[in-house]
């Protein structure tokens, strides 16, 4: 049968809710780890993602062990040491004050990598574009992020890494791609207005600045043919 | 003030709807065209998503002329004859079953380009893994489709398209990615199983067959450490 078309109006707000109040998580995590069946159910999310011919290439590793995100904290402390380098001195501080990783504090850390080898879907959507693959496992990390919101659990997504050193931290096979380093907890809240911006690294801008009617060039000569 | 935690059950149950019911939509294309403040309010979510340093790298390109379609529309007939080719004889009759695109049915077409040098952020968390731009732009696309799932509306995904040649028909300045062509539009109803899974082209695995715990490789010796 069927599934009905559009939500309920309190449903859709749900949905807009959770797109909305999604944050960007790297402090304020709560160190008791999230009941299984809640995880489970982020992951299940995460699972239901779209993915190019139903290729399902994601795989998550779910890290819990201290010694283990101590290992990746200090490929973190290196990676971010390296990165606050290239500023000039006023913006290195700036970038130094930030908290960009809560790689210690939320118990558990998930490694989301992509098999782009993965025979599922056998090639369908992939002879032209095969970083589709790779695309749909974002899609994967975006369904957990906004699950995550609405159950009042952070994500904070840490790319201030080596990947292929983490790769080989994981036991990662060399052939996959690593997607994200994500770190996963409890809040007691989310905060009103991104960290960045809040902090003024970064301004949001207005959505009108990047949408494009018909041609990126709005002077572009229409494509003829019949209307 | 910050937003409280959790949502109320019925909330974080459609949010988990939109995930478990959203769909790559191929067929069923409804003609008439999206309200305008419905259209913007997908386009406002996906401009809601997070991006590596407050990036916010997406374009949106909204199509929408016959005309522009149709020569999109050929692309995807020619990278759709290239592709049936690489199948055994069977394979590709099957192939050529699958309904794969809506470009002309769907009344908005939408373009989705990364700028990689977007100069936002400020090379925050991209000096490690610069694709986390890319990346952003792709979790755009996952907001607006869930969002449009609550309102009823159809998205479906086109990598059958020569990128390049899809970013010479709009205008995308060189240097940007096409991350995505999506066809969208009402749709009646939605169907119970992915189109894929229904032609008998890919099935759905469980979860558990993506999920590693602590390593990929369960063999693998603990990183020595205190825990």
């Amino acid at each position: 049968m069927p599934l009905s078309s559009s939500f309920p109006a309190e449903q859709r707000e749900a949905v807009y809710r959770a797109i909305r109040e999604r944050r960007d998580v790297r402090s304020g995590f709560r160190p008791e780890p999230l009941e299984p069946a809640l995880l489970r159910r982020l992951l299940c999310a995460a699972h239901q993602a779209p993915s190019v011919g139903l290729m399902q290439p994601w795989h998550f590793v779910l890290i819990e062990r201290m010694a283990t995100r101590q290992a990746i904290h200090r490929l973190f402390l290196d990676a971010n040491h390296a990165a606050a380098s290239i500023y000039p001195p006023e913006t290195a501080d700036a970038y130094n004050q930030l908290k960009l990783a809560g790689i210690l504090e939320a118990p558990h850390n998930l490694c989301v990598v992509s098999d782009d080898l993965a025979p599922r879907g056998r090639g369908l959507g992939r002879q032209t574009m095969p970083e589709t693959a790779i695309y749909s496992s974002v899609c994967a990390i975006q369904n957990l992020w906004l699950a995550a919101r609405a159950e009042g659990v952070g994500v904070g997504w840490v790319s201030i890494l080596d990947p292929e050193k983490v790769k080989q931290i994981l036991g990662v096979p060399a052939h996959m791609t690593l997607i994200a380093y994500l770190c996963i907890g409890y809040v007691d809240h989310f905060r009103a207005t991104p960290e960045l911006a809040e902090a003024g690294w970064e301004q949001r801008i207005p959505v009108d600045a990047v949408l494009h009617h018909e041609f990126f060039d709005p002077e572009r000569k229409p494509v003829e043919g019949r209307e």
